[in-house]
C-alpha cells in the first residue's frame, strides 16, 4: 500500500504536513501569478498524459468500494473514466485562466496628513479540505488554494485513496514544473480516520481554515469538533414564496426548475410557500406540476385540498433538506408570514421570491438573513460558477469572513500597506 | 448589590442574555440609521446628565479598588471626572456621526444571464466584548456595535462595576429614546468570573464572535478558550527597520515617535533593527536619541559598541512586548535578513521600514505578512482612528474576517441579493 502511514503514526505524520504546509505558506503567497499558473497548466497536462494510470488506480479503489457495499449512486461518484479526467483536467486550467485574487487592491484611502494607504488581499495561509467519495475534489480544491496563493492539506475520501494519491502527483508535478515548493499541496497519505481528528485541533496552528466538502455528518462533524473557522453549509432548506403578485407561468418555471433541475444539490428548493392571497389562483397549478413530474408534496390542509395526490406535513418537514424529489409545502398570511417561516424554520443558505411586486421583493430582498437572497430566479442558481467566480470550493451559511459562494476572494485575507514620507504621531 | 446575580445562577443568567441577545438582533440588523443614530445621540445626552451619577458610582468603584491595593496605573485607568466623561459622550456622538456601514454595496455584478447580483454589508450579529479596568469600552464598544447593527454584551471588568453599570443604563435609554431593544446593549450583572467562561463557550450559539480588549493574559485566554472567532491581538512585537538608504534626520524622528510618543500602546515600537551598510553612520546617532531620552537599550555587540551605555540583550529581548522604554537592537545584513527577523520573532501586528530606495520599501511592504506595513512612517499610526475608520474596537492579527484596525466595517458581514427576470438554471 504504498506510502500509506501506519496508524500509530498519524499524529506524527500529521504534525509533520502541518509544519510542512506552513513552511512553503510564506513561499507561496509571494508567488508570481505566472508561476502559479505554470504550476495548474503543468498540472492540467499531466492528468491527461496519466490518464491511464489513473484508471487503473480508480479501478482498485472501484473494486474495494463494490466489495465494501457501496450503493450505485457512490460508485458512480467515484468513478473516473477518460471523459471525466479530462473534465477534471479543464477544470484546472479554468483556474489558471481566472484572475490572481492576491495583490487585489481592496481599498485606498489617504489621511490628511498625507499617508496613503492601501488594504490589498493576501492569501489566508494553509487551508485543510476534508472530502468524500469524489475524487475530482483532490483537483478542484487543490488548484483553487494554489490560485489564492494557500498552502492546503487534502484529507480525500477513504474510497477514493488511489483515485486521489494519482491526482495528486500530477499536482505536485505540475507544482515542481514551476519552482514552487512541494509542500504547497499535501494530500494525507493514510486512511486512518485519526488523521482527520488532528486536522480538526489544527496541527499546532497550522491550518487557518477548514472546508469540508460531503454530507451532512461529516459537515456535522467538522462543525462540532473544529479548533479553527470552518466554510461550511450543513444544509440548504432552501424556500420558494410564490407571492400574491406573482406571475403564475414564470412561478411555475422557477419552482420547476429550483426542485427538480438536480434534486441533490444544496440550492435545491425544499419548501413551498404561497401567499393566502393568491392560494385559490396559484395554489393548484403550482403544486400539479410538480405532482405531474413525480415529486411527492407534503402539504398542509389548504395544499391537500389543492390536489388530493399530496399527503400531509408534519412539522418535522419544515426543516428537512430532502434532497431528493420532495417538497413541503403551505400557505402563508403573505410576505412577513412567510419570511417569519424563514426565519424559524430556514438554513440561512439560499431562499426566493417570486412576485411582479417591486417593493415586496425589495423587503424580502432586505429583510431575509440568508446567504443569498434572490428575487424572480431559480434557487440552483446559488452556486460559484454561476456567480462568474469561476470556481468555487463551497457555499458557506456563516457569517465570518466568508457567506455564500465561497471562491478565489473568500480565499484571501488581507493587509494594509501605508506609505508616509516621515510622517510622525502627535 | 444593585441587580448583581448570585454565583450559582450564572449559567442561567447568561443563557437568558445570550437569548435576548439573540432575539434582539434580527430587528437590529434592520434598524434604520436615523433610529441608530437617535439611540447614539441620546445616549451621549444621558451620559452628560448623569456625569454626577456616574462619579459617584465610580468612587465606589474607586474605593473599592484602592482598598484591593490596585496600582496607581490602575486607578487613573478606572478614574472618570467631567472632561473625561464629557469625552466618552463626544466618542459616542462621533460613531453616531460616521457612516452606516450596513448596507454598503461591496460589489455588483451582471451574469450573462440577465441576472443582477450585488453583496450587501450585513451586521454579523451578536457581538461579545470582555475588557478590563477602563469604564469607557463599555460606552466605545457598545457603541460601535449598535451603529454595526449588532447586539453587544458587555463584560467589564470588575474594578469598574459600578461605573460600567451607570454608563450602560445611559445607553438603554438612548436604546429605548429610539424605540430599539433594550436587549441590543446588555452588560453582564454579575462579576462573577464563571461569567466569562460562559461567553467564550458562546452562550448557546448566541454569540457570534468576540474581541476581548486588555492585557495580555485577558487576551490569551480568550484566544485559548473561545469556541467563537475571536478578534483580538495577543502583543505588538512592533519592528522598525532602518535601512541603509534611510534619511538620518527621518530615521530618528520616526524611531523616536515609534518608540516613546507613548510606550504602553500596542503600535510602540519594541525592537529597532538596523542595516549593517548603514551601521557606521546610522547606529549610533538612533541609539543616542533613544538613551537621551532615557529609554533602555538591550542590543547586540554592534549596538553596545556604537553606545556603551546600551546593554547587552538576550535571545528573550527579540520577541519581548516591553510596553514600557525599553527597545531591543540589533543589526542585520540587509532587507532580506531584516525580513528574516521579523518572519521569526514578530507577532504580524505592525512594521515599518525606513529608507529612501522605493525598490526595497516596496518589498517590505509586500513581503512583510503582518497586519499594517509601513514606510518611512511612525508605526504609532497603528490606530483605527488614525486609518480615518473613526474609532475603533480593537487591533486584530488573525488572517479570517478582520485584520489590523477593527472599525464599523469589520464589525459587518455581507450576504448576496439576486435580481432575476424569470431566469432558470440550465
Amino acid at each position: 500500500m504504498t506510502g500509506e502511514a501506519h496508524s500509530q503514526d498519524v499524529q506524527g505524520v500529521m504534525r509533520d504536513i502541518g509544519a510542512r504546509a506552513r513552511a512553503s505558506a510564506h513561499a507561496l503567497g509571494l508567488a508570481s501569478t505566472e508561476a502559479k499558473n505554470r504550476a495548474l497548466t503543468s498540472a492540467a497536462a499531466s492528468i491527461r498524459a496519466r490518464a491511464p494510470d489513473i484508471i487503473a488506480a480508480n479501478a482498485r479503489d472501484l473494486e474495494a468500494a463494490e466489495k465494501a457495499g457501496a450503493t450505485k449512486a457512490n460508485l458512480d461518484r467515484l468513478m473516473l473514466d477518460e471523459k471525466r479526467i479530462e473534465g477534471v483536467a479543464r477544470g484546472v486550467e479554468d483556474i489558471a485562466a481566472l484572475p490572481d485574487p492576491v495583490g487585489r487592491l481592496l481599498a485606498t484611502f489617504e489621511r490628511p496628513n498625507g499617508l496613503r494607504i492601501e488594504r490589498v488581499a493576501t492569501p489566508l495561509g494553509v487551508v485543510g479540505v476534508i472530502y468524500e467519495s469524489r475524487p475530482n475534489v483532490t483537483a478542484d480544491a487543490g488548484a483553487l488554494c494554489l490560485k489564492a496563493g494557500n498552502a492546503v492539506i487534502l484529507r480525500g475520501g477513504s474510497d477514493s485513496f488511489h483515485s486521489s494519491t494519482l491526482i495528486h502527483q500530477c499536482l505536485v508535478e505540475g507544482l515542481r514544473a514551476a519552482n514552487l515548493p512541494e509542500a504547497a499541496i499535501q494530500l494525507v497519505p493514510t486512511r486512518d480516520r485519526a488523521a482527520v481528528g488532528e486536522m480538526l485541533r489544527g496541527l499546532d496552528g497550522n491550518i487557518d481554515v477548514i472546508v469540508p466538502r460531503g454530507g451532512k455528518s461529516l459537515v456535522a462533524r467538522v462543525q462540532d469538533e473544529a479548533r479553527v473557522p470552518v466554510f461550511a453549509h450543513l444544509e440548504g432548506i432552501v424556500h420558494v414564496y410564490v407571492d400574491a403578485a406573482a406571475d403564475l407561468d414564470m412561478a411555475k418555471a422557477i419552482l420547476r426548475n429550483a426542485k427538480l433541475r438536480r434534486t441533490g444539490i444544496c440550492g435545491a428548493a425544499e419548501t413551498l410557500l404561497v401567499d393566502r392571497a393568491a392560494a385559490t389562483t396559484h395554489l393548484a397549478p403550482l403544486v400539479k406540476i410538480l405532482l405531474d413530474e413525480g415529486c411527492e408534496v407534503r402539504g398542509d390542509d389548504a395544499v391537500r385540498a389543492a390536489d388530493p395526490r399530496a399527503t400531509a406535513a408534519t412539522e418535522a418537514d419544515w426543516s428537512t433538506e430532502y434532497l431528493d424529489a420532495i417538497i413541503s409545502a403551505k400557505v402563508v398570511d403573505g410576505l412577513d408570514a412567510a419570511m417569519d417561516h424563514i426565519e424559524r424554520y430556514g438554513s440561512h443558505h439560499t431562499d426566493c421570491i417570486i412576485t411582479q411586486d417591486e417593493g415586496r421583493a425589495e423587503r424580502f430582498l432586505r429583510e431575509v438573513d440568508s446567504a443569498i437572497v434572490l428575487h424572480n430566479a431559480s434557487t440552483q442558481f446559488a452556486d460559484g460558477g454561476e456567480f462568474g467566480f469561476g470556481a468555487e470550493i463551497g457555499i458557506a451559511t456563516g457569517r465570518m469572513h466568508a457567506r455564500g459562494p465561497v471562491g478565489l476572494e473568500q480565499l484571501t485575507s488581507f493587509k494594509y500597506r501605508v506609505r508616509g514620507s516621515g510622517q510622525l504621531r502627535p
